[in-house]
């Protein structure tokens, strides 16, 4: 075998020296990251990384949550780490930390990122120790906290209207769509899809023919009879900004502006015909859907009960509400 | 927030102390690493890495192949490159380098690692440079190879009868099921599930109740008329293996002792009634399957095809066999 292309066996200050050249353009990006691995936070890009015998790295067996820290403050962080906490459980990966630790290394992580707005990426992983597939040969569960910057996270006015069209890849099998593993593979292809079509999302339909969910979003819709739904987590993430847009939903149930709001499944041809549909996420709150697989979305315009969504997380997120967690103020 | 649990933000010299002494261990069994993002290779376990933003450690967006190198030799490197060339192509990841260059690559990262037998894996990622879910916002992919410790690598002799199961892991949906992707939750869970169940192997059965393949093994049988059958790659990954031993049997249906050996789905009642079954991989080569869900194979032996098979797979691995690669003599 010839070798016309070679490559040296570095000494750690050549090896870390590359490293630093190479990952320097990430510092504009990337404020910190806590690793259990170091017990210990950097704010030097060089130094966020994983071994590349974490379980996470080469299987993609690792837990996940995201959210964001505006001005300050995170957003509904106990439904995170709960979520993630179920996660484990359903991985079987013993989370080697309690939740209170769990926020407290979280907050200062953000701390040490020095920025008021931030997203926040918490990753928990089988463990490092094998290459092979065998999880009871990997130690015990990593932890990394990344916080990285938060590119959008203008929450005063409702996003315009958006285009999305059904998605083509195949959905995830069973009780994997409904936890946040880092097999996030048909994610990443609906989010190209999305790109390559030219509109702002795209959204699964399950095998049954019902709606199901976006990229990294969930969908509902309002039907002509006012009622407000969204897929249950059967066969879809159960999203904590759906999840509280739907809570919130039932004053406008108590005010006559819905007639019921609630997780039931929608079958293609109901989402077709419905009033409104929306988009809830980390990043686009509520997002009104103004066109659906070219068609308009009942009239065309966003809706009065995205609106009133929307206003109704934006008061959730001021800074005397009791969903917000104070990084920067003791 | 309280924060208890005080993390400190470290120093790049105190943060890489830490590293060392946390995978010191690891250099038993982590013996060289080849990164794309420095361009060299590191024979110190600290230093084996991938950057946090990449898309394979945070979305698993990635892919592999894993092979061996026994006493100096890759066997069937050429199938590995050419099956990682075509997953590139389907998840549009664009391999950085030839075929050849990859190959060379290889090569000089075994020889760094210094021993003459060790398993090879060839990680190929979408890139890094976000934490989002866009691969577009990806740099370009990247290549990692990590030389490690081959623990079994016993091509003398067959493998005992081995006890195999059916099982409960949700299938890959699709195309995702013929692509060696770094989304590789469900193995690990079917990985987890032989090893709670106390047998060697489980293999999957799919929608149509046919015959699947293992955690990372593909399984075939032999029915009572003789016929080798091996399930098509369309619900299974094409394994390296398999596709040799398929090959290989054709001189066994010259010689009479087989009626015909080709892919053809299995229904599951077919499996149960099989006169041999056979688990194929890269790690248990050609491995007779005695028990399947409790019940004998055939008169719960070894048969004369998988004793066939694993002498002329034996026979294809030998020094002068054109399916090897020297790796140290030039």
């Amino acid at each position: 075998m010839s070798s016309d292309w070679k490559k040296e066996t570095l000494g750690v200050g050549e090896w870390m020296g590359r490293m630093e050249a190479a990952r320097h353009p990430m510092a504009e990006k990337l404020y910190a990251m806590y690793s259990s691995v170091t017990d210990g936070i950097t704010i030097d890009p060089a130094m966020m990384f994983v071994p590349v015998d974490d379980h996470m790295v080469h299987r993609g067996d690792g837990l996940f949550e995201s959210f964001k820290c505006v001005d300050g403050n995170i957003y509904n962080l106990d439904a995170h780490l709960e979520r993630l906490e179920k996660a484990c459980g359903t991985m079987e990966i013993d989370l080697p930390v309690t939740l209170d630790e769990l926020a407290g290394i979280t907050v200062q992580t953000i701390r040490a990122g020095g920025r008021r707005d931030a997203l926040v990426r918490l990753l928990v992983s089988r463990g490092t120790g094998t290459m092979g597939v065998n999880p009871y040969e990997c130690s015990c569960a990593e932890i990394y906290i990344v916080v990285y910057k938060l590119t959008k996270c203008d929450v005063g006015e409702m996003p315009a209207g958006v285009r999305v069209i059904t998605s083509a890849v195949p959905l995830k099998p069973g009780f994997f769509a409904t936890v946040k593993t880092c097999n996030y593979l048909p994610n990443v292809l609906m989010k190209k899809e999305a790109v390559d079509a030219g509109v702002d999302f795209v959204v699964s339909i399950d095998e049954n023919g019902n709606l199901g969910e976006g990229a990294t979003e969930n969908v509902g819709i309002v039907t002509p009879e006012r009622e407000l739904l969204m897929p249950p987590a059967e066969r879809v993430l159960a999203g904590t900004t759906a999840k509280r847009a739907l809570q919130l939903a039932q004053s406008l149930v108590a005010n006559g502006l819905l007639k019921c709001a609630e997780f039931r499944a929608i079958p293609i041809e109901t989402a077709r015909a419905a009033a409104e549909m929306h988009i809830y996420g980390t990043t686009p709150n509520v997002t009104p859907v103004t066109e659906f697989d070219g068609a308009p979305v009942g009239d065309g315009q966003p809706g009065p009960v995205a609106a009133a969504l929307f206003e109704m997380l934006k008061n959730d997120m001021t800074p005397d509400s009791r969903r917000l967690t104070n990084v920067f103020d003791e």
